[in-house]
C-alpha cells in the first residue's frame, strides 16, 4: 500500500484555542488540584506509591486530552509517554518534556496547610495563587502544556503540530534511569525540536526564553573518627571528633573570595562573551532588591563576579545538608562515630561532573587528618548546557511570547540544572527550547510553594500559540 | 528532755557484712535490674513519667532497706532524700550521692537489645557483665552503695556511721534544679564528707580515686541565613550558606595545633604541678593502647601535651552535634535557612564557665559573616575542682579499697564534670570523696552500655568496708 504524501493543512485559527482556554479555567484547576493532592516525592522510598499513581494519573490525562499514552516502567519511577501524531504525520514534531515528581515538603511544620491539599489562596501582592508543593516545580507548569493541547484537541480535534510527551518521575533526585530509558526509547522520542516547561519568567510581566542553564555534581560525604559513641568528658582531647574534621574540611573547600579550592575545579571553565555580559549587565538587576527577597542583602559568591554571573555563569560548591551526634532536645556529651554533609556543586558548561568528584575525593583525601575514614554515597551529577537562541524554534517562540505578553521575552541564564536538557543533546542530538512561567517568589524546594494563577492561565495560553507558531516554521520548511 | 551523749558503739563485724553481700548476689543483681527496666532520660521531655517512676522506684528501695526516704520535687525532675541517724547520732556523717537519669539511648539501632530491657550477657573479656542504658552511668554504681547499706541493716540492724542519701534526677542534663534545691535543702544534706560514685577504676583490677574534675560549659548555637530554604540551583553562589557559615566558625574555634582560639580561653588555666605530673607519667598509661579501644590511635587533643594532660588537665572544645538542611535519604538541593550546632567546653580549675561563654559570643560575633545571625541557646555549666587527697577520709578509702582489692588504688583525673561535686563544695563548703567501678569500656553514653558483675559485687563490698573505715576516724575524731 503506497502512503500518501504529507497534507499540509492552512494554519488553524488560533483565536479559537485561546476562547476555549478561557472558558475552561475552572475545570483546568480542578485537574490542577488532582495532580498536586499526590505526593510524588521521588527522592524517597517512603512515596514509591505516590510516584506510580501520580504516572497514572499523567497517563489518565493524556489519553483524556487525545494522546496514545503509556506507562513505561524503569528501575527506579516509571515514565509517562504519550503520542499524538497527525494522519500521514506533520512537518514539524516536538517533544514536549516536563516531570511528575516533586521534592520533599519538610520542614513540614513551616507550611501553612497540608502540601498536598492544594489551596487557592489571594495574594495580596500576586493576586490568586496555587499553594501545594509541586505547584510551580514542575506539576503546575506541565499543565500549561496539557490544558493548551486540550483546548487545541476540543476547538480543531487535532494538534498543530506533532507532539510527543514525556514525563519523567526521577528529575528531583538526579535522573538515575534516564540513561537506560534513552538508549532503549531514543528513536521512540526524537523530534525537531524538545519543549521544556520547567523554568521561570525573567518578571511577573515578562516571559523568558532560557539558554544557559548549570549542571550538577552531587555526593554524600561520611566522615568516621572513633568506633563508637564517646563520653566527651572521658575522651574529649585525644580522640578526634569527626563532626569537627567535617567541618574543616567544608569550611577549607572556599577561600575567602568565595574561589572554591578542589583541585581542578575551574579548569575548563568558560567565561561568558562579553556580548553575553553586555545583555545580562542590560537586564538592570539590583543585586540588593533580588536578595532580599529571601532575607539576604550581599551578594555571598565570588568577590569578582556579578549576581548573574554568580548565577549563571560560575560554578558552585553548596552545603544543602549536614548532621551528626545528637540532634535531639537538650544536651548529650558525645564525640559520635561519624558525621555527614551532603554537598551539590552547580556547573558551567565545559565542567564534567565526574572530574569535579574525582578533585573533591582528592581534596579530603589530601586533608583527612590521622584516625578519620571517608566515604562518598549517591554521587552523580550531569553537565551544563547552553544553546543558540537565533534558531528558527527560538525565533518561533520568542514571537508567541511577545504576542501573549505584550513585550518579548528575555534571554537568561539558569542557575539549575534540568538533566534531561543535557541528556537529549548529547544522546539525541536534539535541542531543547525553554519556556517557563515560575516566578523567583514561588518558593520551590520550600514550604508554601505556589504558582500564580496567573502563571497558569497565560502559561497555558502561550503554549497554545507557541504550537501555533511552530506549525509555520514547520509548514516553511516543507513548502 | 535532755539529750543523751552519743554512745561510741564498738566496731561492728565487717566480715558477716560481707558474707552477707555474697549471698545476696542474685537478689542484688534482679534489684538492679528493676531499677535498669526505668528509662529515666532526663535531657528528652517525652522521658519525664520514666524519671518520675525511677525517683519513686529509689525512695521506694531506700525505705526497704531501713532509711527513712521521700521525693523531693524541683522545677525540674524531683530529688531522692534519705536519711539513717544513729539513735544520738553517730560520730561522722556522710552524704551519698547518685544520679538516677540516664543519658538518652540513641542511636538505637546500635543497641544489639532493647537499651531498657537489662541482660546478662557472658563477655569473653571480662566475664559477667550487665547490659542496659544506666547499666554503669550511674545506676549500677548507686546500687553499689545502696547494696552495701542493705547488707549492713541485714546483719547489724545499722549502718556503721550517719548516712545521708541523696539521688539526683538531671545530671545528664546539666543540674539545672540542683543550685535552688541545695539553697532550700542545704543543711539538711551537709555532712563530714560527701560520697559520690560516678568515676571509674584504673583498670580492671585497680580501683581509683578521682581527685580532679573538669568542669563544663555548654551551649548551642544557630546560624540563621536566608530566610527561607533556597532551591540551591537559583541561589547558589550569592545566597549565604549557614551550614557553610557554622562549618567556617566550627573550624576556626581551634588551629593546627590543637589550640583552642577563642579570646581568653587559657587566661586562668593553671599547669598541673610537676609532682601531679610525675604521678601521671608514673601511671605507664599507653596511648596507642588507650585509643585502640575505640578505633583510634592518635591523640587528637593539645600536640603539646600528653595523652592523661589533654583528658584531665587540659581544656577543650567539642562539638557533640550538629545539624541542618536536609538529613533524609536521597538529595534535595536547597540552602537552608538555618544550621545548628551543640558544643561542649570541658573545662579545668579556675576556668570560669560564664567567661567561657562570653569568649563564644565574641568569636563568634567577630566572624559571623553579613545576612547572618545567630543565636545561642541552653547555656549552663560547672567549674573544675581538685581535692585534698591528704585527708583522713581519703585515706580511709584507700585502705579499704586495698582490703578490697589487694592493691592500693590510684589517684586520678577524670576528664568529665559532676557538677554536684563543685556545688557540694561552693554552696556547702563540703568535699567529696570520688570512688566508682566503671570500666573505659563500659560504653557510657553510647550504645550497649555495661557495668561488669565484678564492678557491680566488687564495688558493694568495697563501700561496706569504706562504711567501716570510716567510722574509725570518726571514732577516733571524738575520742
Amino acid at each position: 500500500m503506497a502512503v500518501s504524501p504529507p497534507i499540509q493543512p492552512a494554519r488553524a485559527c488560533l483565536g479559537d484555542v485561546l476562547k476555549n482556554l478561557g472558558s475552561e479555567r475552572q475545570a483546568a484547576l480542578e485537574r490542577l488540584f488532582q495532580f498536586l493532592a499526590i505526593p510524588s516525592i521521588s527522592t524517597d522510598p517512603a512515596h514509591h506509591a505516590g510516584c506510580l499513581e501520580a504516572a497514572d494519573w499523567c497517563a489518565a490525562a493524556l489519553r483524556d486530552i487525545g494522546f496514545e499514552a503509556r506507562v513505561e516502567p524503569t528501575a527506579g519511577k516509571p515514565m509517562v509517554v504519550g503520542h499524538w501524531r497527525a494522519k500521514g504525520g506533520s512537518p514539524l514534531r516536538v517533544l514536549f518534556y516536563g516531570h511528575y515528581d516533586v521534592q520533599p515538603p519538610d520542614p513540614l511544620e513551616l507550611w501553612n496547610a497540608p502540601p498536598f491539599t492544594p489551596r487557592l489562596v489571594e495574594d495580596p501582592k500576586r493576586g490568586e495563587i496555587i499553594v501545594a508543593r509541586g505547584a510551580s516545580d514542575d506539576k503546575g507548569q506541565v499543565m500549561t502544556f496539557l490544558e493548551a493541547c486540550r483546548s487545541w484537541f476540543a476547538v480543531h480535534g487535532r494538534l498543530p503540530v506533532d507532539v510527543t510527551v514525556l514525563l519523567e518521575g526521577e528529575e528531583e533526585s538526579g535522573s538515575p534511569s534516564l540513561p537506560d530509558f534513552l538508549a532503549r526509547h531514543g528513536e521512540e522520542l526524537k523530534a525537531d525540536i524538545c519543549l521544556v516547561c520547567d523554568t521561570g519568567q525573567w518578571d511577573e510581566d515578562t516571559p523568558a526564553i532560557t539558554a544557559f542553564l548549570r549542571g550538577l555534581a552531587f555526593s554524600e560525604i561520611t566522615v568516621t573518627g572513633p568506633s563508637r559513641d564517646l563520653h566527651s568528658g572521658l575522651y574529649g582531647g585525644p580522640a578526634q571528633n569527626p563532626i569537627r574534621v567535617l567541618a574543616q574540611l567544608l569550611a577549607a573547600m572556599r577561600d575567602q573570595a568565595g574561589k572554591i579550592t578542589l583541585p581542578g575545579f575551574y579548569n575548563a571553565v568558560v567565561a561568558p562573551t562579553p556580548v553575553q555580559l553586555a545583555q545580562w549587565r542590560a537586564l538592570g538587576l539590583d543585586a540588593g532588591a533580588f536578595l532580599s527577597e529571601v532575607g539576604l542583602a550581599v551578594p555571598a559568591g565570588e568577590s569578582d563576579a556579578s549576581l548573574l554571573e554568580q548565577l549563571w555563569s560560575r560554578p558552585t560548591v553548596e552545603i544543602n545538608g549536614i548532621f551528626g551526634g545528637y540532634t535531639g532536645p537538650g544536651t548529650k556529651t558525645v564525640i559520635p562515630t561519624h558525621a555527614t554533609a551532603k554537598l551539590s556543586f552547580r556547573l558551567v558548561p565545559n565542567q564534567e561532573p565526574e572530574k569535579i568528584l574525582d578533585g573533591l575525593h582528592r581534596f579530603v583525601a589530601e586533608r583527612l587528618p590521622a584516625d578519620c575514614s571517608v566515604t562518598f554515597a549517591g554521587e552523580g551529577g550531569s553537565p551544563a548546557v547552553g544553546f543558540d537562541t537565533s534558531a528558527p524554534a527560538f525565533r518561533a517562540a520568542a514571537n508567541a511570547l511577545e504576542a501573549e505578553w505584550g513585550k518579548p521575552p528575555v534571554v537568561v541564564g539558569c542557575g539549575a540544572s534540568i538533566p534531561i536538557v543535557e541528556a537529549f543533546r548529547s544522546r539525541l542530538s536534539m535541542d531543547s527550547m525553554l519556556v517557563g512561567f515560575a516566578l523567583e517568589d514561588d518558593r520551590i524546594h520550600a514550604p508554601n510553594e505556589k504558582y500564580n494563577v496567573k502563571s497558569f492561565t497565560k502559561g497555558a495560553n502561550s503554549w497554545a500559540r507557541i504550537l501555533d507558531e511552530l506549525s509555520a516554521i514547520g509548514a516553511n520548511a516543507h513548502s
